[in-house]
C-alpha cells in the first residue's frame, strides 16, 4: 500500500482536473471494476454547484535575479488550490499579499485552497518568507478554470450473490495534492479492501466504494444516489488518515448509535484497546455529508491519527515518511475485521433448553478441577447469551471476548447442532 | 430589587394577617395586574384547613426592673409565629419554658412558628438567654387569632396573545417575617420578572405568578386551580432564596425529567457552571405541593444558596447585608434566560439535504486554512443536529454551546432560509 | 444451623447414591413437608442423561509395608467422585497416573470428580504425594456404578393461601462430599428458611425449595417442571456458599434486571453495604440452568464469599471451621429480609392531593425548627414518591432508606388512611 501512496504522491490533484483523472486511472488499473464518472461544471447538487474544472501546469515566483524562490514542480503545495492564472512583476509588498505560511511551523508549507472564490496565492515556509528581500518579483501561474469542464469520481460496486443484499459503503477522497496521510492513505487502503473483497465468495453484503473529491464530490455522489443509498446502506465508513502508526481513532456518527458505530467500537476494543474515541463534533471529512440532517446514513470513521490531531496535518510535513506500511496495514486489518464481523453477524439462539452437555460432544473436560471451569468459560458464556436477543457484537461486548473468538465458538457449536441463527 | 427587600423588611408577616396584606399591596402597587384574594379561615384545601388569621401588634419581655429584655419592635423574630396573646408575670424558670435560642449560633435569634398548635413563645439569642438573672419577668404578647379571618394571596396573570397558550408558572411566598433572603428575595425577583414580561410582546406563553403564604397558601391556590394548572402549566419554578451571591443552586423535580428541569440545568451550565445540583430529596419549599404525588406539575427551583445550606437560614442573620443587588440580579438574569429559551424553543430541521454551502451566503470563509474550520464550527454543529428530533436545548447540550448562541445561529440560518421550525 | 452442617459433614455424598438419600432423610426429618423423588438412571433431561447411580463403601491406598497412606474413611475427598471399583497392586509410577493434588496448596486435598467418563482416581495433599517412596502399592476402591439406579432429590412446597399465588423459588444442592461451605451451608440455610416460612401466615407467595444434585439434578427438576416454573416463579435464588463470615456477594441474573436482582441488591445495600457484586459471567452454580437461554427464570444468587473466590474452595480446607454460625445467620437474615420485602412489596399511592397534613395526625412536630424538618424527612420522602409508579424497593432506592424503614412508614400512613396499594 505504501507504494500506491508513493506512486500517486506528486500527481497534482485538486477538486477537479487531470490530476484526479490520473489518480483514478491508476486505481482503476488496480481494480478494473471501477467505473469513472464525469459530472459537468455547473451541475447543481443539493445546495451546491460543481465548480469549474481547474488545471495547472506550472507555477513559480522568481526574485529580481531571476532565481525561482518557489516552484510548483518542487512541491505542489506552493500554489494555492484553484489559483487563477497570473503572470506579472510586482513588489515584495504586493507579493506578500498573496503569500501564506505557517508562522508556528516555520519549516512547513501550508495547504491552502480557494475553491469558491477566484483568487490566486502562493504558499511557502515561514523561513522562506522571512528570507525574502525587497525588490521586484515575477509571479507565474499557468492554470486555467474551465467552466465547460467536469468533476471526476470513481465507483466500485462488488455485488453480493444475493440480489436483495444490503450494502457496506466505503468513501475516500482523491482531491488532496502531495500529502500522504491526508489523503492518499485512504485510497490505498480502500483499493486493497476492494481487491480483497473481490476474491471473497458468498458475501452477504454488496460492497460500494466511492473515490472522488471531498465535499462537493460526495455531495454530487449523494445527490445522484441518495434514494438507493438510504435504502441499501447497512453500514458505511469514511476512510481518511489511515496511514500513520501513532494511534487508532474512531469518530462517531451523529448519535453514535448505528451498526457502523457498534462494530467499529467493538473491533477497536480488541484490536487497539487504547484507541481514541471522538464524538461527531470532531468530524471533518465526508461523514459531514453522509450523516447530514435529512440523510443520516449509518456512517462513521475509523482512522489512525485523526485529521487535525497530528502536527503535520495539511502541510508539506504530511509526507511519505509519515505514512508507513505498518500504519496502512493496521488500518486495513481493522477494516477487514469490521467486514468479517458484519458478514458473520446474526442473532443466535440455542437449540436445547438448559445448558447443553458439552462433555459428550468432546467440548468439555471430563474431569472437573478448579481450572477446568475456566477452560470452557468463553464457550459457556456464548451459550449463556445466545438467546435470540443478542447479535455476535452484543455477545462479544457482554462476555468480553472478541467477535473473532465468538465466531470461532459459534462455528464449533454449529457443528454440534447446538446453536442456530434466527432470521 | 434590593430596595424592595428593604422596604418590606420590617413588616410583620406570617401565614395570614395584615402583614401579608401590606406586603401584597406594596407589590400590587408595582404591578397593578396583581389580583388579591382572601380565603376564609376554616376553608378546606385538600388535606388541610386554612388556620385562623393571626395579627400581632406588640410583644416584649421585661425583667424585674421593668427593662425590656426583648422587644418585638426591635426584631419580629423575638416572637414565635402564631403565638397566642399573653400578659403575665412569672419566674425565670417559667419564662425559659417558652424561650427558643440557637446555642450553636449564640448571636442570632431563631425563626420559630407554631401554626397548628396554639401556644406562645419568645425567641432570643443564646447570649441574651445566658444573661438572664433569677427574678420575676413580665411577658406581653398583644396578638389575636381570628377564626373569622382569612388567608391572603396575590396572583398575576400575563396572558399570551395566543388564547390557547400554555403557561409558565412562578411561585414565591410572602409569609416570612423580617428575613431578607428567605423570603423577600423571591418576591423581589418575581415582581421584576412580571414587570419585564408585561413589556414583552408576542409571548408564546402565558405567565402566571403566585405570591402568598408557603404550604397552606400554595395548597389553597392549588386546590382552587388544580385542573387548570395541570392542563396548562408547561414549566414552573419556585422562587426562594434568590438573593445572596455565594452560589447558584438547582433543585430537581421528583424525577428530574421535566422541561423545567431541562431548561434550568442547561441555562445554569452556561450561566454558572459551578452551580450546585440537588435532588428532590433536598426540597423545602412549595415544590413540595406543586410536585406532590397526584399533582406532579413540571416544577423545579433555581436558587442562589439553597435554604438550609447557608448558616444564617431561618435566623436573624438572614438580613439586608446577606442579600445583595448582585445576588438578586444574578437570579433575575438566570430566570430571564430560562424564559428566553422557553419562548424561542422549538424543533428545527434543515431545508436542504447535505451540508448547505455557507460560503455563497457569506457565512463561511472563502479560503480554507487550518483555522477556518473552527470559525464556523458552532454553526456547522447546529446544522448537524437540526434534524427535527432536537429542540434548541438538546442542540445546546449536544454541541456544548449556550442556547443564546444557538438562538443567534438559528436566526442567521433562518434569514438564509436554511432552517425551519417544525410544528 | 452449624449443627446441621456438622451432622451431615461426613456422609459420603455425590451426584447420586445413598449419601444423597441419607442427607435428604435428615433434612426431611427437620421439615416433613419435603417430598423425596427418585429419577432412574438413563432418564433423558433436555440435553443430558441421568448417570448411573454411584455408591462407595471403602477405599484406600496401602504402601508396600501394608500401611494405608490414604483412606476414604479419614476423608471422603481422597477418592475422585464416581471412581470405578479397583483392587490391584501397582508401581508408584502407575499410582501417580491416578493421583490428583494441589501443588500450590500442599496441605489440602482437592475435590475432583469424573461423572461422565468412567475412570478412577485418588486425591491427596501435595505433601503426601511428595512423601511417597518407590515400591509396590495396593489400590482399593469398593464402589459400584448401577445403571439401574436413580438420582434423588427433595422438594418442599409451602403453599400460599391464595391458590393463584406466584412462587418464590430457592435451590440448593446436596451432592458435595465432606465440604462445609460448598455445600452444606446452602441446605442448612434453606431448611431453616423453609421452617420459618411454614410458621408464617397469609403468605402472598407460594415457596418452593429444591434440594438435590447440582447441574444434572437441577436439569432433571427443570425438565419435569419447566412449564410450571416458567409460569409461576416470580423470583428465585440459588443458595450456595452461605456459611463463612468474610463477605457478602451478589451474583446477577444474565441481564441483572429481574425482580430477584432488584430485591437482592436493595437488601444487601442496607444489610452489607460493602457486598461484592458479580455479573452473570462469574456464575458457577445452578443459576446456569435456571437462567439458561430458553428458560431464563428470574433467578440470582446471594452468597457470603462466592465459590471460587475463597482459597479453601473445592478442597479439604472447606471445613467446619470455615463455616460459622455467624456466617450462616447473616445469610439467613438477608434471605428473610428479601422474603419480607417481596411479601410486602406493592405499588402505593397517596389518597390525598398535595402533601398530607401530618401534624393533625400526630405524625409531625407542631413547632417548626431547623431540626424538625429532618425528623419526618423519611416519611415525607415516602409520601413524595408514593405515586403509583414506584414499588417499595424503588422508593427505598430513591430515598436512600431500607425497605424495612419504608415498610414501617407505610404502615403508619396506612393507619392514617393516607396511602393505599394499587392492584
Amino acid at each position: 500500500m505504501h507504494n500506491i501512496v508513493k506512486d500517486l504522491f506528486t500527481i497534482p490533484r485538486s477538486l477537479t482536473g487531470n490530476g484526479v483523472r490520473q489518480t483514478l486511472a491508476y486505481l482503476k488499473n488496480m481494480c478494473p471494476l471501477m467505473t469513472i464518472h464525469e459530472v459537468p461544471s455547473g451541475t447543481q447538487s443539493f445546495d451546491w454547484t460543481v465548480p469549474p474544472e481547474w488545471n495547472i501546469r506550472d507555477a513559480w515566483v522568481k526574485d529580481s535575479s531571476g532565481k525561482k524562490i518557489i516552484d510548483f514542480k518542487v512541491h505542489n503545495l506552493h500554489v494555492m488550490g484553484y489559483s487563477t492564472p497570473i503572470h506579472k512583476r510586482c513588489s515584495l509588498a504586493e507579493l506578500l499579499e498573496h503569500v501564506y505560511t505557517l508562522p508556528e511551523q516555520p519549516d512547513l508549507i501550508p495547504y491552502i485552497t480557494s475553491y469558491y472564490k477566484e483568487r490566486y496565492g502562493f504558499c511557502m515556509t515561514e523561513n522562506q518568507k522571512n528570507a525574502l528581500l525587497e525588490g521586484e518579483y515575477e509571479l507565474f501561474i499557468d492554470s486555467d478554470l474551465n467552466y465547460e469542464g467536469s468533476l471526476t469520481y470513481g465507483e466500485i460496486i462488488i455485488p453480493s450473490s444475493n440480489p436483495n443484499a444490503q450494502e457496506i459503503f466505503f468513501s475516500t477522497y482523491v482531491c488532496h495534492p502531495q500529502m500522504a496521510n491526508n489523503e492518499l492513505s485512504g485510497p490505498a487502503v480502500a483499493i486493497h479492501l476492494a481487491k480483497w473483497l473481490m476474491e471473497k465468495e458468498n458475501s452477504k453484503f454488496t460492497y460500494r466504494f466511492y473515490f472522488g473529491p471531498e465535499t462537493i464530490g460526495s455531495l454530487v455522489y449523494l445527490s445522484k444516489n441518495v434514494e438507493v443509498l438510504k435504502k441499501n446502506v447497512y453500514a458505511g465508513f469514511v476512510l481518511s488518515c489511515v496511514g500513520d502508526d501513532r494511534a487508532y481513532s474512531y469518530l462517531a456518527s451523529p448519535y453514535g448509535d448505528t451498526i457502523a458505530d457498534k462494530v467499529a467500537q467493538n473491533v477497536l476494543k480488541y484490536h487497539a484497546p487504547d484507541y481514541v474515541s471522538y464524538s461527531y463534533l470532531s468530524r471533518g471529512s465526508d461523514e459531514r455529508q453522509y450523516c447530514a440532517s435529512g440523510i443520516r446514513l449509518p456512517v462513521c470513521s475509523v482512522m489512525r491519527t485523526r485529521y487535525g490531531a497530528y502536527p503535520e496535518y495539511h502541510t508539506s510535513g504530511d509526507d511519505l515518511e509519515l505514512v508507513t506500511e505498518t500504519g496502512l496495514q493496521g488500518a486495513f486489518l481493522v477494516y477487514q475485521k469490521i467486514i468479517n464481523t458484519l458478514e458473520f453477524n446474526a442473532y443466535y439462539t440455542m437449540t436445547c433448553l438448559g445448558e447443553p452437555q458439552l462433555g459428550k460432544r468432546g467440548l468439555y473436560p471430563t474431569i472437573s478441577t478448579k481450572e477446568s471451569g475456566d477452560i470452557v468459560r468463553d464457550m459457556m458464556n456464548v451459550i449463556a447469551y445466545a438467546d435470540g436477543s443478542n447479535d455476535i457484537i452484543d455477545i462479544s461486548n457482554k462476555i468480553h471476548v472478541s467477535t473473532e473468538d465468538v465466531i470461532g465458538i459459534i462455528e464449533k457449536l454449529k457443528v454440534a447442532n447446538l446453536i442456530s441463527s434466527i432470521s
